[in-house]
């Protein structure tokens, strides 16, 4: 997920002064609720995560959504935090999965310090999130945690599913598409809905919210996969052909190994298991089938269907004409990125 | 923490046919309990873990207290399930911690599958056991969900204080009994919590009960590190000596460094440091410097202490006399190991 552009988009939708305002007063709720425990090892590294940043997507979603359904900021303060630190907890667990060595810049928390502190201080995150939703109560406390116990299990299943592809070649475009929505796109739906059920929003208006951040979410993920390929440096920002180098299994190649004939299959499968051939050697080819198949089209047809799906749930809220035309602009800026 | 015991004691003072319908009872509902859902990878290992058993001490704490309090089985088998759930989940990420290969006579998780495995699924354990409580509303949800907040940050802390003591040589024992009530103490309290709040049990009450079994925890954990070096086989069920051999940091071995001079404070360093020396000689010797500042003495007068300080919290709750001696003879035959 590329949050840099999120937050330009967002820049450029809603004033800067505003959205600087906002991510401020958020970064200073977060700290406040940042514990100051001991034993040091064990919050070190959460402080740590959290403190360093990140452009704060998430938590700005709970409360512009909280905003257009009608709360105030200060009332969706402790739910963003939830939404923040959990996120941060799956950071840290999964840097470990995948030996990842630097985040945001930094070394990751297993590389400065080391693993066994990286998965005690990433489950301790990971229920200090709930334990932040306290600050609610009643119904609102009762539907926060229960949403979060869904998301949470479904990001768990999206990650493990990632996992899982790792070892297979013979994965489905469906199978991709419901590991990119239970690993990415179901936290910023749940952020929406936090946002919602803050404000007291019914449940048609919650699903609807919810559907509009999760379509959005595997229509950027699509996309971002895209441009990894087709993509300029300029509008992109990451280097070209980065996913071919890794051998990742995306949205493009795994439609192009479930359209090709079984010569360019395997000529596919081959360049992916060849460790010895030259970088651009490796793109070249690898690109040269995505192309003979047409993967681009189908990547944009996905693109732009769940583009729309993600727009008519909006269109589906209760949401003033002024509050969908905020969300909309939102996700068109989000989604034209050039190709 | 020596479950076995604490069954057989159960089963003695309270008839074994009982016994054996209530934990029938909560296998039955744990195994409805355990999420039939892919993918298959990440719920393996909790179905694997879950299923192979343990004493379900905690969850029957959980029963019997409930019940206590005049609350129905039924109603705290959720509770029960919850607690029983996050206790794995700890097991599962505390084994690849201390890279342990086998638990409960099985493979531990990491070792059977891999460490990505481990993190994950315990992750999804403990998510699961914050789901099972959505079975309760109101302030029952609250408070249940509250005290599982409190009690898993705090096992989390205990954990982290004894892998921190593993590299210090000047824990304090005032550092010792609170890395072992932490680490253990507080989750019996949250059992017996757990089923004084689903009964709609007052806070003075809860607050007893809770401290009941801290104390207790702690004066069982302290006889534990005794009798591992005192007790006698046939009585302890484990064989003597282990905790030296492994150059645990226990109650012993800490009132020794504390109470002894120079030289011998040394001596017992030395002694852990020495990879080379046979284990007989290593318990001589060690026992040697224990002997030497009587920390026997020290030890049961502890054990003791905790023991009493149970029992009046047991005396301050609201129980019919009946309930009070049923845990107390709990108590006193738990503690009632010979030494």
């Amino acid at each position: 997920m590329q949050s840099k552009i999120f937050l330009v988009l967002l820049a450029k939708i809603f004033d800067m002064d505003s959205l600087d305002t906002l991510k401020l007063q958020f970064e200073t709720f977060l700290e406040q609720q940042i514990p100051d425990k001991n034993p040091e090892n064990l919050y070190a590294p959460l402080k740590y995560v959290l403190r360093n940043g990140g452009k704060r997507i998430r938590p700005l979603l709970v409360l512009l959504s909280a905003k257009s359904f009608g709360a105030t900021v200060e009332n969706a303060l402790p739910a963003a935090a939830t939404i923040e630190t959990f996120h941060n907890f799956t950071l840290i667990h999964d840097d470990i999965m995948d030996k990842a060595p630097i985040r945001r810049g930094q070394p990751t928390v297993h590389e400065k310090w080391d693993e066994n502190l990286a998965i005690l201080s990433g489950d301790t995150m990971l229920i200090w999130a709930y334990k932040m939703l306290e600050q609610y109560d009643g119904k609102t406390y009762k539907a926060l945690t229960t949403l979060l116990n869904q998301t949470a299990i479904e990001v768990c299943e999206g990650q493990q599913m990632d996992m899982d592809f790792e070892q297979r070649n013979d994965v489905s475009l469906t199978e991709y598409l419901e590991m990119i929505r239970l690993k990415t796109a179901v936290l910023l739906g749940a952020a929406l809905s936090f946002g919602g059920i803050v404000a007291n929003a019914d449940e048609k208006n919650l699903s609807n919210i919810s559907r509009f951040g999760i379509n959005l979410g595997i229509a950027f993920q699509i996309q971002d996969d895209y441009l990894d390929t087709y993509g300029n440096v300029s509008n992109f920002g990451k280097q070209i052909g980065g996913d071919i180098i890794d051998r990742k299994k995306t949205f493009l190649y795994i439609s192009a190994l479930q359209t090709a004939d079984a010569k360019d299959k395997n000529n596919l499968l081959d360049l992916y298991e060849n460790k010895q051939i030259d970088n651009a050697e490796l793109i070249d080819k690898t690109i040269a089938v995505f192309d003979k198949y047409d993967v681009q089209t189908i990547a944009k047809q996905q693109i732009d269907n769940y583009t729309q799906k993600s727009l008519d749930y909006l269109n589906a809220t209760d949401f003033t004409d002024k509050e969908k035309v905020f969300w909309k602009n939102f996700a068109l800026q989000l989604m034209h990125r050039e190709y």
